[in-house]
């Protein structure tokens, strides 16, 4: 039968059944409200131990403090080139994230996904040795498939940068960057020194951060399209979720539960905005969302096996 | 010869030749640099007399002094109601179309592309009494076509409401609502009375009016791509023509020259923000960008012939 080669790396089950029936139905409607939306950290690719945008920015960090030792008199630089992770708790990420962006203020977006471009290329995962390639969620990738065998339109909406992960979609998910939406830094319109148009990074974020509401209102504003699939992985990605399930049937809103610390790492997400202490995933569910456990539901995770 | 059927409603003539020397130069670009953009109003669609999304915001005001006869008071609204032009032009366009924005606050994005969808589909143009189907310039979705056959991506970036354009983006030109970046209203984030996930339009503008140079910027921060190809008609495109032909060769800026009063309409952009006082057309040339004459270079204008 042909339903057998249908997302080979999930296992059979009620996960699954529900992620076909789904597609099957949408068949029936108008290809242009085939949306599907993901999240990425957590849900198309590791973010454990670390996000791999904080990776990144590290990596930046480095490189830019070899060559100008000053920058680590600067406390939010200093407790990351020292890896004191008491004083960064303290300090705050958003404190340290904002530091972080002024490392690529100054310069276009060109050089910025080249500067991201060439980290994938040689970074390496801190504890598994392997590309971020290898990282990406092999039953999410043929779910990206699936759906756009279906005509679906496929979009990430992240909470990360927009602009990190526009440098590396195509490559990694065969999403084009204005399929992406997330956090923006806001540019500076100026002209080179040929009266060029040239567009240069600000220290300043352009609307709000791509999380919780601000991704359901970013979709409307960016994409102007109304998701029927959405797929995350933590309350960040909640009213995403409950925003595609609203739409009516067929609908469908899935939810990456990590739980697997064998081949992958265990963790829950919080309920956020939930106003309760339950894990995210026990939650979801009576919320009508779909848990996809790594643990039961999928037979592979990464691409190249077990690693 | 095949060549004779591309772009039949342009005149032969230098325009069209640099049009399909870029279009077949571009076929040696990888693909996902490809990325062409239009202006909508005057450069897409006719906006003589008036704008388009004017007469929409016109006919929303009469339905809702209609059961509202207050809103007649207001002063914005009075001077539009008594087509009073005079007090129109002391009041300024600006402070008129922020009050027209109120009109529409408070509804989602659904309701509101509908209602712009029934206005189009009876509304008719108030000189020429055809629909605004009828008023896409010919040359220009022919222009569109071929460079889909290209392979180009083709985006809308116009200076009027980014969700007025896509109630209609799909229909008058096949473009999808996330291929139209454009002047934006914010969204209110709440939940309606079942508690599901809503969205209603403020009357606050996120982010800039879409002209001039935030064109250029909104480019990048909702599309993440350079386009290599721009189309427009008037000085607050300059920066986004500008900007495309920087990407050096093979790219194009082709500026649409309203010289056609018998067919069209004779009006010419001043030149902006080029510290002239030349018309745009003529300060067009000098940097590096095509001008099609309407009068001379179109064949045909409008869909169903000349009207």
């Amino acid at each position: 039968m042909v339903t057998d080669v249908r997302l080979p790396a999930w296992n059979h089950g009620p996960t699954r059944t529900a992620v076909l029936d789904f597609v099957d139905a949408a068949d029936a409607l108008p290809v242009e409200s085939r949306v599907a939306v993901f999240d990425n950290d957590g849900t198309l690719w590791c973010e454990k131990p670390n996000y791999p945008q904080l990776m990144f920015m590290l990596d930046e960090l480095r490189r830019a403090a070899a060559s100008d030792p000053t920058l680590a008199e600067r406390l939010e630089y200093r407790v990351l080139l020292d890896n004191d992770v008491h004083a960064q708790a303290e300090i705050g990420l958003e404190r340290i994230a904002f530091a972080l962006i002024e490392l690529c203020s100054g310069i276009g977006p060109e050089e910025f996904g080249d500067r991201v471009a060439a980290f994938f290329a040689r970074h390496r995962h801190q504890e598994r040795g392997v590309s971020y390639l290898d990282l990406r969620y092999q039953p999410m990738l043929e779910l990206i498939d699936e759906l756009r065998a279906h005509d679906f339109d496929v979009f990430i909406v992240t909470g990360g940068g927009a602009e990190f992960v526009r440098s590396i979609s195509q490559m990694f998910y065969g999403v084009t960057p204005d399929h992406v939406v997330g956090s923006l830094v806001g540019y500076e319109f100026t002209r080179d020194s040929k009266g060029r148009p040239t567009l240069l990074r600000t220290t300043e974020l352009f609307g709000e951060v791509n999380e919780g509401a601000p991704k359901v209102a970013n979709i409307q504003l960016q994409l102007g399209r109304r998701p029927i699939f959405a797929a995350g992985n933590s309350p960040g990605d909640a009213e995403m979720l409950e925003y595609a399930l609203a739409t009516g049937t067929p609908s469908m809103a899935l939810l990456v539960n990590h739980d697997d610390a064998e081949r992958e790492y265990a963790y829950a997400g919080r309920a956020g905005s939930f106003e309760t202490d339950a894990p995210f995933e026990e939650t979801a569910s009576s919320l009508g969302i779909t848990v996809a456990s790594m643990r039961s539901d999928w037979a592979t995770i990464f691409p190249v096996g077990p690693i």
